[in-house]
């Protein structure tokens, strides 16, 4: 099936946005087996909008466009669509009822030109768009099939996911299966893991091998082509049986999962409860904490110290310590952690403090310096890293090592107290 | 002067890299007065090219390509267009040269199909491209201008600024300027800002307007075209104006500046220190302030006080506030505010505590309902909001409205000592 996705706005073609959208569909598509032949942007203007549809229902199967839908008078693509099909349009009393508890829900009063969202083309299906206003729609004509999807990134992933792949699935079963599985890796660097894994990845063609090096997280995405899904399950287990031989010790997650998820797993399945002490993360580490849903289990509740005061009157960091080693050093990441642990009532609590820049760094405590600290019951220990990026990037290193050390060490105590001694850990940067 | 950017590349019909290459050329031919009305992605296939060639001849004036110009056998985007104007290859000795010089340079041996890459379409003007061995191309045919240029971003980038711009500066000089203004808007709907603006936008041709809803917040983009820098600027100006007078209330900042960066300003401006007292944003606020450099010079410290015990033992909520109003009411929100000015002594502490959810939510107390308190010298003051959207939308939106609410609590303190009551704040969704 020959697929052409029509990109629409303004936006797009004065460089205002990256074209993510079409990143994303384009991965959804060819993993489903369609050929993404084509991909055209296109202003919300209707003399081009005809043009490029009448050359796309000659080049391609299935036709799909992004954004357009809105409540403005700007927003044409529905309208184009239709027009395209000689169909006509009419008021779809169920999407108008959506709309209308969507906006009351939000206290948001029914604007004039939301009607023109409920507006459906004769014989179209409708994608219900829980996420927002203008629903997905599929046409078919003429042997093609039009597609038009909202342009919010959010609400155009969330009606695919919901609607319109299910869709596909009963439409189109005839084609092929793509699957993909991630491994999620931390505490090694894209190089190391590539000059490691290289062999494998040179005589690897199905499933292919893949890295991706993200914020303080490496990927490896075996991605198989099978006839069934099983053929492609098998294909993938077997591969990283093979990978995971070599690199199953950095491995901590798959596919969807986030360090903070895993983490939270972690301390509930051991009734464990944390705390995190942040300077140079200034609440990052507890906002991605608290992304996961229910982390109110485990997570008591955090300090950001800023500021030296607040580091002494809050979380005890004695006067001395900060005076005579800085606040950022070992000896205050450590007294942070445990008076955090104190002060909160924690099992565990996490302390980050460094220099997340781009000012304040010097030859001995550069930007990026960052000591991490965890304390327990089994006592305290600390880790040192050199971070490098931009402030945000620091930061958030920062957040995955902080949370990468709580997972360590939340492991570590099944078998042992040992004390971990300070060293640089190089491989998190 | 029409311009159709072709992004050439099978990486990017398989969604495997984002488009980068075209939204960076969108923006530099439209700040020098280019109109980009088309952008097609194709991938490495002759047939398909030259089909895309044909149309983008027809309804473009210039034709610019990025990619296919490697050693490689895929790489076909210069053999097409010299096809498409029916010109020959001639080996190119300059091109030859420097390729042979860079190669050396990085001790690289020569491969048989580095010759292709010096091969250059009769009458071509050559790019020189110094970061790569593939030259940027320009080709003259039937009133039509042809410019190729490499696909690694580095190299399209360094060949534009370096020899294609500066061509451009003396080929049309009488092209005009386009510029952009974007004003940031915060408390009202983009429904309702399209409804007030429709009257400004339906009569408006030049400078453009245009809406744009993101997370908690609105854009309105003015677009101005003119012959002089001045001129573009003249024109924005005066419709600024006429759209401040209708919506100017709601306007916080102006194109790159972020909600944390204009409060961050207006609180070092105002020699104030800010405190924030966390629950349902879990960190959120705290981490989007200290990602503006400098923020610890207001930003004292936070806590985040995710159970009732934190609030209760570290922010001191009373424990009869807690039991009977419950961790999401008014009154919680305006004790939490209040403890965390005192123990943090920051001049405002603004405190957030609401549902996120999923979970969690009643009939009474749905998901996504949030109360915002503020603390300063002036008093104490609440909102209610009821935010819709995912846990991290909610999150997001919560954060939002909580520095808009400290920016407009400094910005009143200026007038007025007057208690705000509590009401529904309803646009801010």
């Amino acid at each position: 099936m020959k697929v052409e996705v029509i990109t629409t706005g303004t936006e797009l073609l004065l460089g205002e946005i990256l074209n993510t959208n079409f990143t994303w569909l384009a991965q959804q598509l060819n993993l489903r087996g369609f050929d993404v032949l084509y991909q055209t942007t296109v202003g919300d203007n209707p003399k081009r909008m005809k043009e490029i549809l009448d050359i796309a229902a000659k080049r391609a199967d299935i036709i799909i466009t992004s954004g357009g839908l809105g409540p403005t008078r700007g927003d044409i693509t529905k309208e184009m669509i239709a027009e395209h099909c000689g169909v006509d349009m009419y008021m779809n009393l169920e999407v108008w009822n959506h709309i209308h508890d969507l906006l009351s829900k939000r206290n948001i009063c029914i604007a004039e030109n939301n009607e023109k969202q409920a507006l459906v083309p004769s014989g179209a299906i409708v994608l219900h768009n829980e996420a927002g206003t203008a629903p997905g729609l599929i046409l078919e004509h003429g042997g093609k099939t039009f597609i038009m999807l909202p342009g919010p990134p959010f609400e155009l992933k969330n009606v695919c996911e919901k609607e319109l792949f299910p869709y596909f699935e009963q439409r189109f079963p005839h084609l092929g299966i793509i699957k993909s599985h991630t491994l999620k890796l931390r505490g090694i660097g894209e190089s190391n893991l590539a000059d490691i894994l290289d062999e494998i990845i040179f005589h690897q063609s199905n499933p292919t091998i893949a890295l991706y090096a993200r914020r303080g997280e490496i990927l490896i995405r075996l991605t198989a082509k099978a006839s069934t899904e099983e053929g492609a399950d098998a294909l993938i287990a077997n591969m990283q049986e093979k990978v995971e031989k070599v690199v199953g010790t950095y491995v901590y997650g798959y596919d969807d999962e986030t360090l903070p998820e895993v983490l939270g797993k972690e301390l509930l399945s051991r009734q464990q409860t944390i705390a995190f002490a942040e300077s140079c993360t200034g609440g990052l580490v507890s906002s991605m904490m608290t992304d996961v849903p229910g982390s109110s289990e485990y997570l008591k509740g955090s300090v950001i110290s800023y500021t030296d005061v607040i580091k002494n009157q809050v979380i005890h960091v004695s006067k001395t310590t900060l005076s005579k080693k800085g606040a950022v050093s070992e000896e205050t990441a450590i007294e942070m952690a445990r008076g955090a642990r104190e002060v909160i009532g924690s099992d565990i609590a996490i302390s980050i403090t460094g220099l997340a820049g781009p000012g304040g760094g010097t030859r001995k405590k550069p930007v990026g310096l960052v000591y991490i600290a965890v304390a327990d019951a089994n006592g305290e220990a600390c880790r040192k890293f050199n971070f490098g990026g931009t402030r945000t990037q620091i930061k958030h290193r920062a957040a995955m090592a902080a949370m990468g050390f709580a997972l360590d060490r939340l492991k570590e105590s099944s078998h042992t107290n040992a004390e971990e001694t300070i060293h640089d850990h190089d491989a998190d940067r």
